[in-house]
């Protein structure tokens, strides 16, 4: 997990283990790869009452595994489980901001309701609140 | 405006004159650079009675200064004028489906109403309904 080459592009995948997320990490390892860029991975869980300890060793255990795959990848990676009380948007888009990160990348849900599509929470507002690009998947 | 080498990766850029659209520009020419992609540009208007000729000028001039940054960065590059009766959220996504897109890159407006932040209609419509990753840049 040691941070190499300070200077390089940084991306900032959010990860919660869902099937977009996979298709996201996908699109990340692509962009590392190009961009030559060093890889933050983040895991944002509520905590306090709202989160259980197998929620915490799920997000453990998954950052693991995403830090191995970037590992055999090459790629510079680092993961973080944060767990400060805020929504999983307000934990990127802080993250960003604190960290430099030139590129963040989100699995977006499609939800249906009745039939009607429906935009998730957390990419409207990172998208909307983002200091940088925000490339969404599906 | 030849395409070349069939077989690279091609990016979209949604492209409409405004200052998001132009911070939209400069992250698919960083993006084409690293993944060494070609670009289609695509300016969408709706056409008939809701499109004035001033507007098509405007849009042909504007594509053809997009494509002129893009020869000089020595990007294949090629413009479109979009004007078939749909919405620009349509126009991007079917123009995706139709020519194997592998990266749509739009602006992001976010507008104040009653100090509320609110989320594109355009943008919504793209990142749920591509076929392929949105970069959103505001």
């Amino acid at each position: 997990m040691t941070r190499q080459n300070e200077g390089r592009f940084k991306i900032l995948l959010g990860y919660d283990g869902t099937r977009t997320a996979k298709e996201a990490l996908n699109v990340a390892l692509f962009h590392a790869r190009h961009f030559h860029a060093e890889v933050d991975v983040a895991w944002s869980l509520a905590g306090g009452q709202a989160t259980s300890q197998e929620e915490i060793d799920v997000a453990q255990d998954g950052l693991q595994h995403v830090e191995s795959l970037f590992r055999e990848a090459q790629i510079p990676c680092q993961v973080h489980l944060l767990i400060r009380g805020l929504s999983p948007g307000e934990d990127l888009v802080r993250f960003a901001q604190e960290h430099g990160v030139g590129e963040i990348v989100i699995g977006v849900r499609r939800r249906s309701q009745v039939g009607k599509l429906i935009f998730g929470s957390t990419a409207r507002y990172v998208i909307l609140n983002a200091p940088c690009p925000v490339v969404s998947v599906k």
